[in-house]
């Protein structure tokens, strides 16, 4: 084994398994039978580490917030690049994903928030929880874009990073539904476009 | 029966339990013993309609496709109120819905585009069209905003109207997440509020 590559353990890959599963098809259609055949784990060490499907469910939803915050991560506090570069970086990112996985894969909150009718109200706190901390991340990176005057001085970046995911979900919708990266442009650049440092009017009213 | 009582067919029951069903749940989660249910029609009148669940779904997406284009239109070209007063009176329509509904149902095209990597090819492109029918209309009003001078004159329209939709899907699923108005007026306030007659450097670039 290489010096460093980590062990993968059963759960690890029953949770990956989960995380592809749910990306494509939310969490009502993930079916036990495929989770163990992705992950190549027998039936007795999914129930030795999760005691049932809901249970399973609300895991997957951790480690993908966990997967997706370190991607965020990695592009919104890339401090080789300015602030307003990192959001765009890391629109370009999601959308090469999206091509690769021939716009099959969407985000596991948006899937699962589409079925908020039949999940009960742990999975939507957990839900809910995954967007607040992605929004904190966001905001972050706006704050930065303000301070370097890339963005207007006095928008509000909380606002701003609330409509950022609220418009982010929508495209992955649409460009999941025109198999095309347009949508995901298409918002980016109308949200850049909004925040710019000559808008007074837009941001003082 | 009432004169204006229009006689209800045992499909128009059908396709009213598949749009409540998937506004809900999406289509894959819809089960057929449910549809029958709700709508009280026997099997063998859903197969002397509808050769499949597939044969069913596309019927329902037309049939909500319709249904929600009349709303639309009944808000979007009420000539008693000006465009962009339209665009939010129908906006204000779909935030009482959501909240009628109990953040429950949402949007069917929304939840059905989140199952696209399950769904075939026949479902991708009625989705498409069935949005690309809802563009065209909030085009048109955005038009008329834009000539009565309550919009900037040179925004793209075209392009708008696409953002619009992308951002209001999102918005309907943040809403059904967290069981509140807010994404929704979050969104609409900010996507007024970038339209602007005084934005010009934004729409010149």
């Amino acid at each position: 084994m290489a010096p460093h590559a980590k062990k993968t353990t059963a759960k690890d890959r029953l949770l990956r398994a989960g995380m592809a599963l749910c990306t494509e098809g939310g969490f009502q259609a993930m079916r036990l039978e495929k989770v163990l055949q992705q992950s190549g784990v027998p039936k007795g060490s999914f129930y030795h580490y999760f005691s049932s499907k809901k249970a399973f469910g609300l895991a997957v939803i951790d480690a993908y917030s966990d997967y997706f915050y370190a991607k965020l991560q990695h592009s919104l506090e890339d401090e080789t690049v300015s602030p307003l570069q990192r959001l765009k970086n890391f629109a370009q990112d999601a959308e090469n994903g999206m091509q690769r996985h021939n716009y099959l894969r969407g985000c596991l909150v948006g899937n699962l928030g589409q079925e908020m009718a039949a999940l009960d109200e742990d999975f939507r706190q957990r839900l809910e929880a995954v967007l607040k901390r992605w929004e904190a991340l966001t905001q972050q990176c706006l704050q930065a874009a303000q301070q370097a005057g890339e963005i207007h001085a006095k928008l509000d970046t909380a606002q701003f990073a609330q409509f950022f995911w609220i418009g982010w979900e929508g495209a992955i919708l649409h460009a999941k539904l025109r198999r095309s990266p347009l949508p995901m442009q298409l918002f980016m650049d109308g949200f850049v476009a909004s925040m710019r440092p000559s808008l007074a009017p837009y941001h003082n009213a």
